[in-house]
């Protein structure tokens, strides 16, 4: 057993663009909880005000079902008492369930940045966690600079440990402050440190060179029984351990429990929920909860895991939550794109010469900047035109876009205005809209033209709205939108790709719009539309809802 | 002595989202001959045509430096003889310096994938090596699977090194091919493999665990004196080990030389020529090379690192040819304002209530959405706008954007017009211009009509565009709009928010025209344009270049 300590709204508010408002901070706590983490670093309450109100706001809240909360702050300065130290009164106050103090171990920096004495650093740190324990069940301490220190003058970085002992810790995190210890180095100086104190230890580490995991790892083989880290490894400079890849090591390679067993498959979701809270785009390589991490591209490594997955997969990816994709790309060859468009348009053949001029067409869109990996229906809409299948429910005749300056006295008023006409089944319809901004008065605008005729369409809502700038070339730039759709049951991604960002938009907007009336919109709906009692025409080019 | 083989253009070209033309590839290769990297997989020329020519092509061009170009491809297939396989006569044809042969080296997989007996695929990879020995003074074996292969049946993987020992391979790669390895298990099968096998070996790690780098550097421990990874890490699912990471730790905290030591500090602007060439976005938090691998927030951090850079910094940027940085953050405090404007505001004190009201500016601008992280310039002026000493060259009075369907039959006509009026001093002047999408029509517009006052705008171009959208609202979401500016000789960049991703655009262009106007054109234009025989209202406005 192995417990984990989760410092992402400590530590890792320390990374470069992330900041925490306190409704996020609650969020997070709240999935952190979910997934089973034991202890949660929540903030400094007696340095920032806002933490303070944190912990004051939680203590009102239901109590955490796994997770303990603590406090995290300096030990009192050189040459005053624990009593008389603002934050220290703080922290005793701050109704958290435990606290961490963190204190220097490093000789050099005692005197350099500390400016005091060795022995007077040792007293700080044994009188500060003494006077915590006062108040507090649980209190550590987090060993600053402890491996450098060790490193430096070894005798000194125990003794620092030994007051923190002496002072009643519960227990002691080592930390590689700078992330500067390799792996050998982190083996040698925990075993050090486990013969010489009797407290749990625990390990920090940081990812200066790469090796914040790897480094957490040796120190559990070491004797700690406690690993800190973030969500995605943010943290200061280069981050922290990252626990969402340490949490499936420690259970899956190692046979050491962590988290309760049946939380690991929550792990990608809920991993990927707090990303979206604090507002940053996952790294999609990430080990385990990547979007990359079981996905296969190399045509060899399809044809290897169709024969057998654990080929080129060491685990399965459901045991953590996530799941497999074939890519789809030049290099995915044939194989690849029948894998994806199988259940999808279950009458082609693997081998057929529809899905080579699939491969073809995907090719060509992708030199032209496109790109289906995230962008399923898309592409499930180029292989039916591609076909010839894939129906037109409606056309843009014409549109135009207008955007004018928002003088400041008229405050918030739409800035843009769009007009479009549509063509469906040769009625033509004409109507407009003003948003915030051109993209969102096109949007508007079409959404509401097209739910005269389909009237699920006015449930459609857009989830997501990204934008790349695909070759620098100044404002002239290649752009690429992604959206992510949804109808209040299903989710879908589509993509455009144009050098003006309302054409590359409205492309993904057309496709969206096609692929819900293709999929998820009844079929009433549609032939009310067309009036079949009349032409007729789109019968055969409607006929493509047998996938499912 | 470590040698080391880059793999970006080969296992690298397996990551999601990556694709290379001919002509990236040789920019890259020149880039890593240039920072001194000894051996190149550049591409699989047996099976790929694009690198076929891509070899034929490179033997046309000067000869590398200090690099050597190997080519990659599989063993023979099973029964077949190499003489006869196109792959291997394609390989032994190349015009590469050497060639790397994959194999399998784990015996469930040589019967579930290849379906032939163990003994017949020790035959293909003696037989492969030794055919192409017989053409290239330089072959490899890719011993895939090694690791998995050993932990399953110890002697066949073993047997699998031997074989292409017999064929007389020159290094063999042990390959962690599902990256499924822990460090303890490298240590002991390199270990092995190094006391059975007389050949130098090579390691080739994965990360699907996060360990690859770390891996790495045990093999190298354990005896492997070769280490193959990429640029960025970048590779199938989760990436193979990053070079950039690697480089540094082997040369400066192993002591062990992989580049000339003249190189080191070129590996920050060579890893980033590289991601640009590939169009990929850096990692900012990547190990040595990052944008925040010396960036620093904590206020405790930089008051630290203004005392002793040693204290959160365990190697000088520098030696990477990366540079430290203070964010300027909530967290920042006035510390790290100052740190940021001490040199352009000489006249500033640190603790002035000019640093404070910058700071309360910054919050409240960060607060909505804005981050200066990377806009040193908008920062800039924010901090002479905060003390009433913003020069204002010019006002945007009334503008208005205009957008339209592009006919199919109209071909590549602009699909945007801009219509701007512009205030210099009292001086009207209205204009307008046409471009590729709304973005790229306002910029034309823009600096079209403020070169009329101001002929050194002509000279500006746009480096770089970027666009985040920071709240996910459908279109309707804010987005922050970043831009890159040169003027030849300069480059500066500036950042614009707004839920109106034309307005976000204009802000961040009003920004960079009015930094340039106020950091790089010469002062007698702007006598000019302001007329100062009549007016001289701007004199004090404009007396802020005391600064360098």
């Amino acid at each position: 057993m192995i417990e984990l300590s989760d410092t992402t709204l400590r530590d890792g508010a320390q990374a470069e663009g992330i900041s925490f408002s306190v409704s996020d901070k609650i969020q997070i706590i709240s999935a952190l909880d979910e997934l089973g983490i034991r202890w949660i670093e929540a903030g400094s309450p007696g340095i920032n005000p806002a933490d303070f109100e944190l912990f004051r706001l939680l203590q009102s809240k239901p109590a955490l079902r796994r997770s303990s909360l603590l406090a995290f702050g300096p030990t009192c300065r050189p040459g005053t008492s624990p009593a008389d130290d603002e934050n220290l009164k703080k922290l005793a106050g701050c109704g958290a369930d435990g606290v961490v103090l963190f204190g220097k171990c490093s000789l050099p920096l005692v005197s350099h940045v500390l400016h005091c004495t060795p022995d007077e650093n040792l007293r700080m740190i044994r009188d500060s966690v003494s006077y915590l324990k006062q108040h507090h069940q649980i209190v550590w301490f987090d060993a600053e600079h402890f491996f450098d220190g060790f490193a430096d003058h070894q005798d000194y970085a125990l003794s620092a440990l030994a007051a923190a002992a002496e002072g009643g810790a519960d227990r002691i995190i080592l930390c590689d402050t700078r992330g500067s210890m390799l792996p050998d180095e982190i083996r040698r100086i925990v075993a050090a440190a486990r013969s010489s104190c009797a407290i749990p230890l625990g390990i920090h580490c940081h990812n200066d060179c790469g090796l914040a995991v790897s480094n957490s790892i040796e120190a559990v083989q070491a004797g700690c029984t406690l690993v800190q880290g973030t969500i995605g490894g943010i943290g200061e400079r280069c981050g922290n351990a990252n626990l969402c890849t340490i949490i499936p090591v420690l259970s899956l390679k190692m046979g050491l429990k962590c988290i309760p067993t049946d939380k690991l498959p929550r792990l990608t979701h809920l991993s990927r929920k707090i990303f979206e809270i604090m507002n940053i785009v996952p790294d999609e390589t990430s080990p385990f909860i990547g979007n990359s991490a079981f996905a296969h591209k190399a045509g060899v490594h399809i044809d290897g895991i169709m024969k057998d997955p654990e080929s080129y997969e060491q685990i399965n990816p459901e045991s953590v939550g996530n799941q497999r994709r074939f890519l789809l790309s030049d290099q995915v060859g044939k194989a690849g794109v029948y894998a994806r468009l199988g259940r999808f348009l279950p009458d082609l053949n693997r081998d057929s010469s529809e899905i080579s001029r699939i491969l073809q067409k995907l090719k060509e869109m992708e030199t032209a900047g496109y790109t289906y990996e995230n962008a399923d229906s898309s592409f499930e809409l180029l292989a039916l035109d591609t076909l010839g299948r894939r129906p037109r429910y409606f056309e843009v005749v014409d549109y135009h876009v207008l955007c004018q300056s928002n003088p400041l006295e008229s405050g918030n008023l739409p800035s843009a205005q769009a007009y479009l006409k549509i063509n469906v089944n040769g009625k033509e319809e004409i109507n407009a809209a003003e948003g915030d901004g051109p993209v969102n008065a096109l949007d508007l605008a079409l959404r509401k033209t097209l739910s005269l005729f389909f009237p699920s369409v006015s449930h459609m809502s857009l989830k997501d709205f990204k934008v790349r700038v695909l070759n620098a070339k100044g404002t002239a730039s290649l752009v690429r939108v992604s959206i992510e759709s949804s109808d209040g049951e299903h989710i879908w991604n589509t993509v455009g790709v144009s050098e003006n960002i309302i054409e590359a938009c409205l492309k993904a907007l057309i496709d969206s719009v096609d692929y819900m009336l293709t999929k998820y919109v009844p079929p009433h709906e549609i032939y009310q539309a067309f009036d079949f009692s009349g032409s007729g025409q789109p019968v055969s080019s409607l006929n493509v809802r047998g996938g499912k």
